[in-house]
């Protein structure tokens, strides 16, 4: 089955402790696409300046992504520019010039209206529900948001979650969501406002899924995903995105939908996740194999799993 | 088989967002002791005062743990005060009085001498050695440090750690050890100072065992068990030490030692750090049974495990 994702696409300059590169394809909705095209049929949603060339969008094209969502404006692209150093977990955002992206309006071209899922990327949450309300079929809606929403527009926000089926963000996000430090309790709060089950993401310690009761199963019981213990994280841009990208991702290439379904999608999203970190930019995204994927895969199982 | 555990008996007086306890039997000896009591035989050796009565010892008593190694000076008992706020991962102490403990001098009972395993908790790595160094027959020694003998004492440390099988330290402390910033790097630090196999505690999100090249089995890939998500963690106090006594004592009640032994060992830390915090003091591991303990590695299998 197919998915859209509405997000940014953007040029990056990053630079981290393992070295620097400049203007390179970044943004929530590329992150997600290349990550999620190994599972499923991926049409993306997004805008883009005159600086968007073909050479750019043929990294779609040759994953297969359809690109007939994105909008070509006049001006630039979102540029971003953001420093890690020690500490890999957070950048220090260097410049950020929205440009195009400023005014984006997403509209869902009429071929996508036949989608079966949909993820909304970290995007203000009065578009993404604006879009959600323009795909009334979609059997199932992932959606990401950020602290600069949680604070700025929390009633925005409030509608937007009642509209989506699963929230993807990470803990302190969680928690200052919920007005709640305790992590178990801040999610059963956050179910409470809307999706049926949420993903918290903890970086280097993976990621934990809490359903509300009776959703996709039986019982409330969480599951807890690793992430890989890697030695040299060299970008840690579009993570979050890329483990976004393999957990719809996964979940859209099943005939089913329960909670086994998006128990494997979360050691998914961590496998993306950890191939995404590996090199800069998108880089590693754009060249793996499913075979490459599925050994991961059993890595993280062996990593976790008694005999 | 047994193992002996080297450590601290103490009162504490602790106060969380909970509630709070005064003057209850505390000490990383008796969390240890108790947590492991329920897969093998224990022997402690610690020190205590004259305010220790027969209704504290015979919390080891009940619980089979031999008493013979503790060692009754003039003086009292080592007393710790403690609150935990908001963040319950740390707590602020409010007084430290050593008494007894500040010039405490293991020593094994000559009824300890063919005891297979021993652990030595977190205290002067000095002491820690000469532990080691008498008790010459032992199969396996597991060893806890922190933060003030990595700063202030790193020679002796570097001692005590070529002598240990396996070091139980959390993320802040392997780093320091290591002068590391990136953990599976700083992982393979520690373990070229001597252990064979590095546990790494990060507190709620669990705890990765790191292998040394060849020990204990094949590879070197580390191996992640989780921590559960817990609404209310009553009183973290001896969280780490109840750890330590669930994977040392299921370890030690094993016939054979390999790494699929060690990644059990490692739940079954977790599960008995889950049961220490969900009441003050020791109070939860003084009155758990088998099946109590086997129905939450259970709930711990079904948080990690796909079908």
């Amino acid at each position: 089955m197919s998915i859209v994702v509405v997000g940014s696409v953007a040029f990056d300059s990053i630079t981290s402790p393992s070295g620097k590169a400049e203007n390179v394809l970044g943004g929530s909705a590329t992150y997600f696409s290349l990550a999620a095209s190994y599972f499923t049929e991926v049409r993306v949603v997004a805008v883009v300046g005159e600086d968007f060339t073909a050479e750019e969008e043929s990294v779609f094209r040759k994953r297969g992504v359809d690109t007939r969502g994105i909008e070509h404006a006049k001006g630039k692209t979102f540029r971003w520019g953001g420093t890690y150093s020690g500490n890999l977990n957070e950048a220090k955002s260097d410049f950020t010039d929205l440009n195009v992206f400023e005014s984006f309006q997403p509209r869902i071209p009429s071929e996508y209206e036949d989608t079966e899922f949909l993820f909304l990327a970290n995007i203000q949450p009065t578009l993404q529900a604006d879009v959600r309300r323009q795909l009334n079929g979609v059997h199932l809606t992932g959606c990401d948001t950020m602290n600069y929403w949680i604070k700025g527009t929390p009633k925005e926000l409030a509608e937007t979650l009642k509209l989506v089926n699963i929230l993807l963000i990470n803990d302190t996000e969680t928690k200052m969501l919920a007005g709640e430090s305790n992590l178990p309790r801040a999610a059963h709060k956050v179910l409470a406002m809307g999706p049926q089950a949420l993903v918290i993401k903890h970086g280097e310690y993976g990621a934990t899924i809490f359903f509300r009761e009776g959703a996709f199963g039986i019982g409330h019981h969480p599951f807890r995903a690793p992430a890989l213990p890697i030695e040299e994280v060299k970008d840690p841009t579009g993570a979050g995105d890329s483990f976004a990208g393999g957990f719809m991702g996964y979940i859209a290439s099943q005939d089913e939908l329960n909670r086994e379904v998006l128990k494997r999608a979360l050691f998914y999203g961590g496998v993306m996740g950890s191939f995404a970190v590996e090199r800069f930019g998108t880089e590693r995204l754009q060249s793996l194999t499913r075979d490459e994927i599925e050994a991961r895969f059993q890595v993280f199982r062996e990593l976790t799993h008694l005999q």
